[in-house]
């Protein structure tokens, strides 16, 4: 397993989506091993890049304000750094139906532009993609591993399946160091948490904080399993640090797949109190539903000695319990 | 089997990349069979559009010069058409390494502006999408059906990958008509023959037409199959005609998968004179090189009662008289 404070302690880094959820949680422990971080966000209001997610290692980090489809920016700002976290991406499902131009132009158009300005101005930078167990769509098999056939159910799922191909290819064309992490729900502190859009754990946590009742869509059965986002972070960075991930593609996984309604009865217990209820599918999101999903997150464990760390159970309650103390800056 | 006359007399079909090679194709024979036919065409000088490929039934179409690009244009275009086949793309893997925007562009935006437009313009329409079996990459195994995992080695592969993607997601959240085949090598009168740009077979006809020794690349023993293209013309016309395509994906394919130096050989022998010499793979095809394929058809055979008519001998003998003949259009 590779010494994480060896491999990053004073080295550049760049990270796009850097003041995201996953991005600031990362530049937060990236900042703590000592590294040089460089972070491009683009602030789009309803993404989730928000400068409080930096709050206390803002002396630590260089935050350059800049949208990843900015190509003149990208070639710039690429350069100089020996490892690229990409995690800047529109995430919602339900936006990409609704606007698949802007899914296609940030997913699809960005990644390239990155690819391009690496190949020509850092070729040597290893680069981190920020992928989704989404481009799988609804499983055949649980829980899902990385040879699960690639059957997206919407847009976004279309996006990020052609963004994760194309670091493949420029690996295997060009030869340039790149690896893609299939992300599952990940939450924690600094997920956006302002509406339904982007997860619906944010959601969930904004209503229990609030004190509202929970809405769960459907019979409330359906599986899922989540990880914690410093476990999400540990996996980015021991990525990044192996040269063995060059050229593959990880899963990440939970150990305890949990059905929705287990979830929220879960959230109310450790909120101490609050209640949900089952509400039927609106069409629009029944009809790119994935149904069950768990993955099977073996082969980074194996060959990278991932594995997540940190329960559901004590994850929820430092979630709930840094938005119960920090909800005026994320409602 | 449906009745192709009885499905396109008096019907109005819209052909984008009409003044193609295989649009053109396609376009001589709807207007045999009755069809009121729009042809939508870019003429983009490298892309195989050429006004000659309609020649003798200029006054049996209707030819709108416009780029799949222009959302506007297409918008108006989709209208009052009960069937799109819709060819229009960029087809060159190599050009896609060099210029992925435009790929992205054209194969990309340009279907979901198409799908955009029929949905909210005219969401009855039948649409076949031309797919390619490009996004299988590299064969896992002979013949290559439906099945096969989709790993494009190259940025042209992972665009109409997304391509057919889009016709599949648009079909099962939207309920829109769409069918995707994905076709293999095809070959025939009026596919271009300038350079081997888009295929290698149009560049050899050119060579042999022209009197010039063939250039096979690497060994020579890699094998494909290939299409004639009154052959893919028919699929094109059932995969349209049959309401049981609604949602599916087809594999053509040919029934004499051959090997690069025996197909040089037929060529010469075809041609009464010739030679064909083997040169090393230039590195930047080797790179995105898939292997051996040939493809497993039985999925449309069964369905829709589609196969080759057209033998190979007999095929490029058809095409080697049409060259031959038409030389001073297509050099």
């Amino acid at each position: 397993m590779a010494d994480l404070a060896t491999a990053f302690s004073g080295r550049p880094v760049l990270i796009t989506g850097g003041l995201g959820f996953i991005g600031s949680n990362l530049a937060r422990r990236l900042a703590a091993l000592g590294a040089q971080v460089t972070i491009v966000d683009s602030l789009i209001p309803a993404y989730g890049g928000d400068l409080f997610n930096i709050a206390g290692i803002e002396d630590r980090v260089r935050v350059n304000i800049a949208d990843v489809r900015d190509v003149y920016g990208m070639n710039y700002l690429v350069q100089g750094h020996e490892v690229i976290f990409n995690l800047a991406g529109q995430v919602s499902h339900l936006d990409s139906m609704r606007d698949p131009y802007t899914d296609l132009e940030i997913n699809c158009r960005s990644q390239i532009s990155i690819l391009e300005a690496c190949r020509e101005h850092n070729a040597g930078v290893k680069i981190v993609y920020a992928s989704t167990r989404q481009i799988y769509g609804r499983p055949r098999y649980l829980p899902v591993d990385e040879q699960h056939p690639l059957e997206p159910t919407d847009i976004n799922g279309v996006h990020k399946l052609a963004g994760e191909w194309y670091y493949l290819i420029y690996h295997r064309v060009y030869g340039l160091r790149t690896v893609s992490l299939r992300m599952t729900n990940t939450y924690g502190p600094r997920m956006r948490v302002k509406d339904a859009r982007q997860t619906f754990i944010g959601w969930w946590v904004h209503q229990m904080v609030s004190g509202e009742e929970l809405e769960i869509f459907g019979t409330g059965k359906q599986l899922r399993d989540l990880n914690y986002v410093d476990d999400v972070v540990e996996a980015l960075l021991l990525a990044a640090a192996s040269p063995d991930a060059e050229g593959q593609v990880y899963n990440l996984g939970g150990d305890e797949p949990i059905s929705l309604i287990d979830l929220a009865k879960l959230l109310v217990d450790l909120n101490g109190t609050g209640s949900y209820r089952l509400v039927p599918f609106p069409p629009e999101r029944k009809r790119i539903d994935i149904g069950d999903f768990y993955g099977d997150y073996r082969k980074i464990r194996d060959q990278l000695g991932w594995q997540p760390r940190v329960s559901l159970r004590e994850g929820l309650a430092r979630t709930l319990a840094f938005y119960h103390q920090h909800k005026e800056h994320y409602w």
